[in-house]
């Protein structure tokens, strides 16, 4: 049977539509929690970043009405614009989440469209709860599909810039009560606005990309509500979603096994803020200079064993400003032996991708492709200038599906981004209805009080 | 040399940014008179279709204060609205213009863009005509390096939806009086975020994707001017826009002879509101009726030699609403036998697309590939009951590049779709202003004429 024999786009918003969140398992309930927490956080702790202000500014002459919440900006707006704004600060600082496999950033388009329903009308915390699991499942099986062997795909494109708008259509769709023939038609609009490729990596187009994809995922199914039509094989049909975006996709990673596998629960959050495939080299980085208490001053060179992944995305020497260090292996391995620290201040240009000590040291920095290393895996062998050598094998990094991130330390990440920014008193509260949020009965609360 | 060793990206942005409207010779001002002529007509004529005014009623309650007009529509709106709805409008009916070559609407997204820009901020008549003017060139030319051989294409992606982005953002980049640098960025953020595939075709989603390239483009201009980056290197580098969209573009067609060959005066304006495969076909139709003064009832069947874009796009029989039957040449087909027009009102829902007549009529019509068919050459032989036939062929049908409607054509063309609009007075004013662009201080005026 051919891709176009195969009712994907019908199947998908079926499932998105009838679902209802008694019918999804605890740990997908919780997980989609987690997801939910984390990304708050992550927009909160971007929410005062200049590129976050810049776009919010350039654009806030042409919004409407304000009614609904620019998380952490003190401030409302009209739902299409903070679904934009909210979802970019979500991932300005690389600090969201991953689905590994695809290596996408799941949570940003979909959270951000479905807070901003939920002030658009009322809606209980579980509906939001199971928009955002359903948003992020659909994100994530689309992104797999698309990319993970056995699909033949290309890692040219921006995975979360061409899928997030499916997981934003549909979590607002299920928010505004849409039918299964009304999702369809959301999910085939948001298809055909989706949009982003890699070479945006290094400048603030990269969040961009994602944000516009929660924007139009959101205005995809206020369409459709309206009476917009589209392509009811959006994915599958002659021309469609999957016959440009993929050579040859893995259709059983899209569809099959729905309601009954998760790869929402393969969602994974990030501990250090910047490309995940630099992450387990941070790790290496940082058990070498603990284990060994190593002077930086010492060191002779650092050679990395890296995944195809890290080399092909985040292999870039000596960056110039903050969103080029986002993706340079080199400015976090600097960094992670200086300092002993990957936080969002070792990123600021001023006083990090500037200082001469960080720069100097990342000559001595050399990455080689290891083909048979994983995404999450890095071998880092430090070379001291008494010839001294030290490695650090990482099979599996830190905030990884196999070293998940506890809600702990979820916690610690959430209270450092968002406390800045709107004080540890309410970060405190915010938390714990984040924690809470199946027992609320207006969801659109949870917004409200990170604004 | 690779294509990301050559900066196309800063070419384009430096001819964009620099170019005089002096500079421009005088048959591509003209042309360019021509296609905001024939654009303004079509934003015109679809400003009161049922598809306009759902996106516009849906998506108002998110819209920013009145600044900018929506055409025909007696309201204002702001620039980023009036851009998406002026674009949408001038294409629901698929009556606006085509560069062949490209299979691409070049003048929708750009002159929505540029008008919109028009009432943000004064610029000039012959300002707006060279923002035009360029912004088609610069759309043309990517669709052309994209799709035309040497170029190996795909015909799946919407054309106009991936390349309108970029010839909007440089016709506002220019009238914000952006420098080549940050023209460049604005082409950056454009082309990071162009969508679009021909699966929806049939639906509204169809005119959706050029209006979308409007918008975002209009955008892209707006962030770069307030400093939100993008990739310096977005058409050529490594994972950038000609490495996803093209296996093998033709940069020679993209930046070759800048300022010195137009594609712009290739564009072509649609003598008939459908795609323009379906029109040699149509003229072939018409002229075997007007010659043999045949009667529908006796034809037998119909014949249709068709050129590849003809059978790999409108090969639809039965279509089941107005936006299919902009897509059925077996619709037009029927259409121009029976009725002997080919007109808006031919494929209203109502008395067209469900006509009983017509719908009998297309099981008699036929088409078959006829590889060596340019996009604007059909046969059509026509088997009466009695045994005679007749075949027309046609080599370039009317409106074609070889046959291009003349300025007293483009004005029946757009009488017929202003006046049920605006009225006759307004109308003719309005022609008269639009003739005479070059000399407004103020371009506002015409969108605001237009209203």
């Amino acid at each position: 049977m051919s891709v176009a024999d195969q009712p994907l786009t019908t199947q998908l918003a079926r499932y998105a539509a009838t679902t209802q969140y008694s019918d999804l398992p605890l740990p997908v309930r919780r997980e989609a929690q987690r997801s939910l927490f984390n990304i708050l956080g992550c927009m909160l702790g971007g929410a005062r970043h200049h590129g976050v202000t810049t776009a919010d500014q350039a654009l806030a002459p042409f919004t409407g009405r304000p009614a609904a919440t620019l998380i952490g900006r003190g401030r409302q707006t009209d739902v299409l614009h903070a679904a934009l704004i909210n979802c970019l600060a979500s991932g300005i600082y690389s600090f969201d989440d991953t689905h590994e496999q695809a290596v996408i950033h799941p949570s940003g388009p979909v959270a951000a469209a479905a807070m901003a329903v939920s002030e658009l009308k009322p809606v209980s915390g579980p509906d939001l709860l199971a928009a955002v699991a359903i948003g992020i499942e659909l994100t994530c099986r689309l992104g797999k599909a698309l990319t993970v062997p056995p699909a033949k795909g290309s890692m040219a494109w921006s995975g979360t810039g061409i899928t997030g708008g499916l997981g934003a259509a549909v979590a607002a769709a299920r928010l505004l009560r849409l039918d299964p023939a009304a999702t369809r038609t959301a999910i085939g609009i948001a298809l055909s606005q989706a949009a982003g490729f890699r070479a945006m990596h290094g400048s603030l187009c990269t969040p961009l990309m994602p944000a516009q994809a929660a924007q139009t995922g959101l205005r995809a199914a206020l369409l459709a509500q309206a009476g917009i039509t589209s392509s009811p094989a959006a994915l599958e049909g002659r021309y469609g979603f999957l016959s440009v975006f993929c050579e040859q996709p893995d259709l059983d990673a899209l569809s099959g096994g729905l309601g009954e596998r998760f790869e929402l629960l393969h969602n994974t959050y990030k501990p250090y803020p910047c490309g995940i495939v630099i992450h387990p080299i941070i790790d290496a980085c940082l058990a070498l200079r603990r284990t060994h208490a190593i002077d930086p001053n010492r060191i002779a060179t650092v050679a990395i064993a890296a995944s195809p992944g890290a080399m092909a995305l985040c292999n870039n020497r000596n960056p110039q400003d903050e969103m080029q260090a986002h993706v340079s292996l080199h400015h976090w391995t600097a960094v992670a032996f200086i300092r002993g620290t990957a936080r969002i201040q070792d990123m600021d240009t001023a006083t990090a991708v500037r200082d001469p000590v960080l720069i100097a040291f990342q000559d001595r920095v050399q990455a080689t492709l290891d083909p048979a290393k994983a995404a999450d895996a890095a071998d880092v062998t430090v070379t001291l200038t008494d010839g001294t050598t030290h490695t650090s094998r990482i099979e599996h990094g830190i905030g990884s599906a196999v070293r998940p991130m506890t809600d702990a330390e979820l916690e610690v990440k959430f209270a450092a981004m968002a406390i800045p920014v709107i004080g540890e008193p309410r970060t405190r509260a915010l938390m714990a209805q984040c924690w809470d949020v199946d027992s609320l009965a207006d969801a659109g609360d949870l917004a409200r009080a990170a604004g």
